[in-house]
């Protein structure tokens, strides 16, 4: 046995993450690595809070990211604000509200299902009539931009009905994170979560949350303790919180903390709702091109997200064939289809850095000459 | 508010961990971002594989490195091992069997606490009796290597009592890995995990893990789901498994992995037992010039931890104080005491990348002129 070291493809990624990590990103990643300690690193810490309350729009003290994937932000907001015996309305209209419900189910809470159909939007009559059926729902759960799928929902409507029926709502922004309009305190969100690798553009491996003072007070009032010790944010506070000691819980992962810094410094310089018009001008030049070569959308206009462009595969196109040409001869990656749409479609992913003109085109034309338009 | 991108400081780390990166690993973190379902992607992961059984001594199939701190590491191995009202017996001298303890609890088991003075190693006739006092228990864990106060125990025998007695072990290594003698087969370890920036000198961020076919039918054989989504292994190993599909869990932090990859080939280029003796050999130096000056050692010869060593603060000494001058003034970072040792110790870790003779050198003259000898 002797490895060497991986040298990995320059790749173009055009899939539903990880995206384009840019050249400034990676170079932060190789800074000497610091104390998690450390006042230089404690002066990032608090650096990175204000940064990611910028890109969540919101004021939220309790605003930091988790030491994981978007998957473990996922279950921070599930295993600190619901207790066993709670009972959770998800919205389900993709793979990821299904993951929910595995969150949901696993802490002894009990979830009533809203389904739609995959590929369109959370209906809000159906959340509407949930709630009303189910008077003493705590949480309402859903996903506001459908990585599985492409569909964006509708969060502050969503959100707003939960309120009105007295639930608090936990949000999978994910995707939708500087890709799409997400404004955390002008909507009235209570809990959230979302992931570096998509249209952030840094490495996977942190997943940004926060939480109002709702669901903070919701959290201190716990009768349980939170099942995981490595995400009890009790215990993560003493570290992450405002004021805190910066009391060790557990080692952060300080390099990946710094390519996240990174990114949210080039977000701030290129502005919030740049990114956001970038996203849609560059979605709105793809699908010019691929309705020009025939190719549809699964999910309806005015619906889509930008970010994540679910589409069918031609008749008689081999699925795995053209993906694989792409991936070999061009080093562009798309996404394959995920859950029900396995084998069904293609997800062109145009996140951060990867959201570019130049991509739009080489994406367009490589398909071009794949499938032999 | 205008954040700059962060420059780190370039430090000297002998704390605790994370300990001093290389280079060579920091360049590794900088490569390009790839898909976590890329073929080649998934090739470097079967040679991560081959090169964690090998710092671990293992043929352990179910060998793999978690996406999440070595904290998440632990709690992999007791949410999927241990079931609600299962006894488990935890051996504690230090802060990280208290951790175990809490891990135990939240799982809704019962910890049968064995304690040991903070700076001793764990006594195997304390754990003998405990055995035989709960005929009902189905595992034991214990910490190798405390980095709370630098004791190495004896994994060996403590492995071999709990296995006449029908337990199965779950053994902390996060400080041990690659710095101390640790032979997962030989000593027939049945479930182990470790962390990344102690003796392998890759960024914090991900926690190695094996566990043996043993351990593997207990998860199999599981009455309950287990309690994480993002760290049950039945999910995990669609992705990381032998012969898997490489399907679709989470995203895995892939710069991260780069980092580690670079840092076990690294470990196989030096050798497994010549890393070891560097640990052994630097100790030696360490203790004699720090007995020189007078400061003594919290555990007794013999039980002592090469990688971490926990001294005395001589008398008069302010602690912090000192501890801010070697960071300031020398760019060196030491440890502080930890849970019962806090302000009474100092911890100077000599740990992979760290553990040099300039560094012992550097260490010893940088003490010398803050304190004046």
């Amino acid at each position: 046995m002797t490895i060497s070291s991986f040298q990995p493809p320059k790749r173009t990624l055009m899939g539903p993450g990880p995206s384009d990590v840019s050249e400034r990103v990676l170079q932060a990643l190789a800074r000497p690595t610091i104390g998690h300690l450390d006042p230089a690193f404690v002066g990032m810490m608090d650096e990175m809070k204000t940064l990611l309350q910028y890109a969540f729009m919101t004021k939220n003290e309790l605003t930091f990211p988790v030491s994981a994937p978007g998957s473990a932000g996922m279950e921070t907001c599930f295993v600190n604000l619901v207790e066993s015996g709670d009972k959770v309305i998800v919205c389900q209209n993709g793979v990821f509200g299904g993951r929910m419900k595995e969150n949901v189910e696993r802490i002894g809470a009990t979830a009533i299902m809203v389904e739609d159909e995959w590929g369109t939007v959370v209906d809000p009559q159906k959340l509407e009539d949930a709630l009303k059926a189910n008077p003493d729902a705590k949480f309402v759960a859903f996903v506001h931009a459908e990585t599985s799928t492409g569909a964006l929902s509708d969060a502050e409507t969503l959100t707003r009905l939960a309120h009105d029926h007295d639930c608090l709502v936990i949000v999978d922004a994910v995707t939708s994170l500087a890709g799409s309009p997400l404004k955390v305190d002008e909507w009235n969100i209570d809990a959230i979560y979302s992931g570096t690798q998509k249209c952030l553009s840094a490495p996977p491996g942190l997943s940004p949350v926060s939480f109002n003072e709702r669901a903070s007070e919701v959290i201190k009032n716990r009768k349980s303790k939170v099942q995981s010790w490595f995400l009890d944010l009790s215990l993560v506070m003493g570290y992450w919180g405002a004021g805190a000691k910066r009391s060790y819980h557990h080692t952060a992962p300080v390099n990946n903390l710094y390519g996240l810094h990174e990114s949210l410094v080039i977000l701030q310089e290129e502005g919030l709702e740049n990114s956001w018009k970038r996203h849609m001008d560059m979605h709105l030049k793809l699908k010019a091109g691929l309705e020009e070569m025939g190719i549809g959308f699964v999910v309806k206009e005015g619906d889509r997200l930008p970010q994540l462009n679910a589409v069918y595969i031609p008749d008689g196109v081999d699925d795995a064939a053209v993906r694989g040409k792409l991936l070999n001869d061009y080093n562009l990656e798309i996404g394959a289809g995920l859950g029900a749409l396995a084998g069904k479609v293609w997800r062109i992913g145009l996140m951060g850095h990867a959201c570019s003109e130049k991509n739009v085109d080489f994406c367009l034309n490589s398909l071009k000459e794949v499938l032999g338009k």
